[in-house]
């Protein structure tokens, strides 16, 4: 990877329901990869890709990696922005990375990154078909 | 529905986890229809129906209406006990009840019912194969 | 209860995540009280009622009773509106019903009730408070 | 870290539930942690410690880092085996790894770690009490 940044911030928000609570009395852990998924949804969206339709046409973005590292707890009914960034595309791997920021005061909440496979119908690993993986590139700042 | 009464009732184990508590300090009431859903695979399991090799053939049931009282909260940690029933099962329908109940002192916690309709892999609706059929009725004691 | 008829209706907009669908390729059908309890949540906003601060005042609506109709299917993507009313409002019980329709075409997806027990921060059944149930009844058209 | 060994393996199963399938057809990626907690609390209570009462006595561990590296998709009816091992324990820190293994050919689905610290009932960082930090290092082989 070289030193380019990403050009491309997709910023989505979101409210936290009751059900993504736990009796911690904060939002339980593994709902924070349901906002990162959303976000990422958007940042496609923003940059012209349907992530609906990519999947109708047979090319699917499988979950190979993540990571998250919990600043501050998420509480219910708490505005949130999810940050999210395409940060580099191969010929079968896409990453992205995320921030999540409480709205109300802009307090880093959880940050995030995660690496995802380009598969096929039969889930076999395939190459990210070239309209899409142009467009990925230049929002990662790699061209 | 004539007066018969289901001959088979399911009895399936679960424990509450974390991720199923809410802020309430309790189980956040959707999650009761991922445990009736269980029992239901289960009772199927112990009738000698797979379910998941029944959709592989292109036979699914969709949930079509939901019903669920709620007597007194599950908490985390707590074991639990699904008792299910088919009871009723027409040529495009197949009805289910349940009562969730604490293990540890039988205190009825939940009544459910949950109807489905047949559907195909095109999600048209479509009977159900006599070899499910016929074991559904007789489990519905309705034979 | 009288004839009267709801005269707020709440209009909420969400769009299906992809954690919410199943293998069948819709959404899976829990998550729609998921949905109905933000359509309830806004319901209250819109009528001046915070339901945070009032369970941090020590009052909770816990569900007792729900029901769905589910007419069509939700699917990834797609955009929702959850339409909420207030039907009733007693001492000790809230009660409410949804519409849920697909905002592309108004398809009606799923028709719910879910009824609830004002309950205190020791999960004892109490009184819905004068300053709750004033606009409550309001907004069900029952004064 | 010195280079002990966790000298306790917790082996705990559970069947992949419908609702934890997405529209790809296999599991969807955060419901994985899910089951990490689950074999959390399972290795837990082998070592003769109950999290609900820990956390009834005003101790919690609350997520502060996770990572998950998913090998093959886990899906509908699989039977899996969480292998939880305890890592390393500090005085406000506990560190899990996991295994997951799907029972009936053995093949790894995902290995994960997650990272812990200990809080009290106002969410302040708070050292772990000698009964469960004993237990803990012994497991972890730091004894």
């Amino acid at each position: 990877m070289n030193d380019s940044k990403p050009l491309v911030t997709s910023e989505t928000r979101l409210r936290v329901r009751y059900a993504e609570t736990d009796q911690m009395g904060v939002v339980y852990h593994a709902n924070y990869f349901v906002w990162f998924e959303v976000g990422r949804v958007e940042l496609m969206r923003e940059l012209g890709v349907s992530y609906r339709e990519m999947e109708q046409e047979g090319c699917m973005i499988a979950v190979v990696d993540v990571r998250c590292r919990y600043k501050s707890p998420a509480r219910y009914d708490d505005e949130l922005v999810v940050r999210t960034q395409l940060k580099n595309v191969r010929e079968t791997l896409v990453h992205f990375s995320y921030e999540l920021v409480r709205a109300s005061d802009g307090t880093l909440l959880a940050e995030a990154e995660t690496t995802h496979i380009v598969i096929d119908n039969e889930m076999k690993v395939s190459s990210l078909p070239e309209k899409y993986a142009g467009v990925f590139r230049r929002a990662a700042g790699k061209q």
